[in-house]
């Protein structure tokens, strides 16, 4: 039977055991399912930075991937746990609202309230769900097991609030900061966007306003404080140690600082409203 | 031959090469074998996280199993290199305690000194043993090769303290912090606890005190400050921001916070009591 | 076809999923592959770190190894991205000096530039190669594609310069610190060292000045206080808290600190000046 890797998802770390732990227990019950870590050091308990890296990163993964998604600071509260089959891959994760974007671009197949004690850890604990009940699910499924199995269906998930994006009258474009990334390059919830010849084209995600295309050569990034950034290609579009927009590499606007980070240099951080203008 | 997957815990962390060159060395000498993460970013130098971690990961891994285990801060000097056979498991490691919890649950079948030159990288270094005899081992040996070829046998292996757990004549249960995980929780030696019925059970780990039988509603979790908390299931049964005392995904007891940091707010760390007490 | 993992080297961190994405690409188009992440906590945008890494590690891996070696400042500019076969392995890198050391140690078989639309992703952004251009290249010379199906020869590499080691007149060995570990250990451009009998040989790496045969006992290393330090075997050589001189894992000299940071206890840092002296 063919099936993809596992990919792991949490905010567990790698100073303890615990994501170790979770690929022990895969290994014993899936030894020839190749594990891939997505990533760990998420920000603790940073739900929606969860969600947007499962978004971000299902599409490059081969088909029938699972994904185990671990961030859980409701574990062993009567929040749900969830199998979820979408096309072309499932995921395992707590009903906290983890699975809000990539239910947004594509709904589930089919979504199951994991319960079934033959695919979970025996006696699971209370607060390592991550172990005893979403590795061992995924486990199952890549030896076979069906998703209907796990336990009865579940419907009404729980959402996080999508980002914020709208246009205005003025075809101002309106959106924010989602997080810093590692290299302080700051993702905002702007996009998706692309270019089409001499245009920009927003085919907004998450179904959030209306489409909407702009010359690119008039289109400005404005930041808080009315600074205003031309759309560039990259980093080193702009010189060094100097702010720069561009179309990031999930298609979302991106303001970077050539060999900086932006979130330091430029005093900005999730939340705040970044825009789309037109020069004039 | 069915072997296991060769799992590696060190305090080597991901900015190094270190542990991509262990497996590089693994990867040349048994390229089927897979290699598992257990945690790379213990705090630097300390046996005791490295031996509670290897403790608390054994029980999950597959049949077969070999740890590398290199936390290591006197390698080079005359202290021993380890290969120690468990049932069901292997255990590569430098004598410096690292084996103390794994030997205190089950004692060793056979325990040799590594020192046959045809196991280890040819010319090894004197500082990193990790790269150039702990990793080769463990990698010949799922290739087929028997411990026992692997040099002498060793006996009197280096033994950390045991943690402090103790009853008092009042049925007082005295334990310690080991220590706060990343996620601020504090892990404690009061364990191996578990429910049963109305009752709470601990089955003192490490043999360091007898058993006891407590009614669950009746006890209490007492911190350095006199605070008393009950025992709880999870984080989420006490208000967001409050301490929690609940038994953890190892059975040990531990301190959190709801949506937060228990090592934080309450300013405990590694060392200090915590005790088991009847409310009244 | 017999082919050896792919080995990941980046600045990318766990924090984000951009490390994971690169598994997931690898995984759709050669699933059997092994994966091995070198390391990925380097230094942010560290060309000289990641060039050290690759040069440090690549004898430790198995035949046939590919090696996508991504810190890339400049990525998205017109700056070319890189395929290049060695006796051996292969890497995959952007044109930004990446590759400096390993060419000092062996000259490139054959070198491309990847141009190829066939072994990249569709539309691949301006500004995540790592993703779009390496991890696919690599996945496809795993399959058993060619190199030189991936692009036209390039020739002329950018080049960093190397790291400091000469030799005065009186037979002092002038070298500089190139970096701290994790560990606060300072690695030094004074080597490759080995000891043959008495001797301390110096076979200067990177082609730097002349070879040099010192008697060991007779050798000092002087920091830039003035300090002296005889050459040891390892840190516990040292007094707890002493800093140690030694040939460290990769033939280098090294400063250490035996139970401490070299770094912060001495207060050095990359580029100062580390001398090897006769004792008079």
């Amino acid at each position: 039977m063919k099936t993809g890797p596992i990919v792991l998802l949490t905010d567990f770390g790698l100073q303890d055991a615990y994501v170790g732990m979770m690929k022990g227990v895969i290994a014993g019950i899936a030894p020839q399912t190749p594990i891939i870590d997505l990533a760990h050091d998420l920000p603790r308990g940073d739900i929606q930075r969860g969600a947007y890296h499962l978004w971000q990163a299902t599409p490059f993964f081969p088909e029938s991937s699972a994904f185990v998604v671990v961030v859980d600071p409701g574990v062993g509260t009567p929040r749900r746990a969830l199998g979820a089959a979408f096309p072309g891959f499932t995921c395992f994760a707590p009903d906290n609202g983890l699975l809000t974007y990539v239910c947004e671009r594509c709904a589930p197949l089919k979504v199951v309230e994991l319960t079934a004690p033959d695919y979970r850890i025996p006696n699971e604990s209370a607060t390592f769900h991550g172990r005893d009940i979403f590795a061992p699910a995924a486990a199952h499924l890549a030896r076979g097991a069906s998703l209907q199995d796990m336990g009865p269906p579940a419907a009404e998930l729980t959402r996080l609030p999508l980002p914020s994006l709208s246009i205005d009258a003025d075809a101002t474009i309106r959106g924010q900061i989602l997080f810093a990334d590692t290299f302080g390059n700051l993702i905002t919830s702007l996009g998706l966007l692309h270019t089409e010849g001499e245009n920009l084209v927003l085919d907004p995600w998450l179904g959030a306003c209306s489409s909407a295309r702009l010359k690119r050569r008039d289109v400005r990034a404005q930041l808080p404080d009315g600074t205003q950034l031309a759309i560039s290609r990259t980093f080193g579009d702009a010189g060094t140690g100097k702010p720069v927009a561009y179309v990031g590499s999930s298609g979302l606007l991106e303001i970077a600082l050539n060999q900086g980070s932006a979130a330091e240099a430029l005093g900005l951080s999730a939340g705040q409203e970044i825009l789309l203008i037109r020069k004039g």
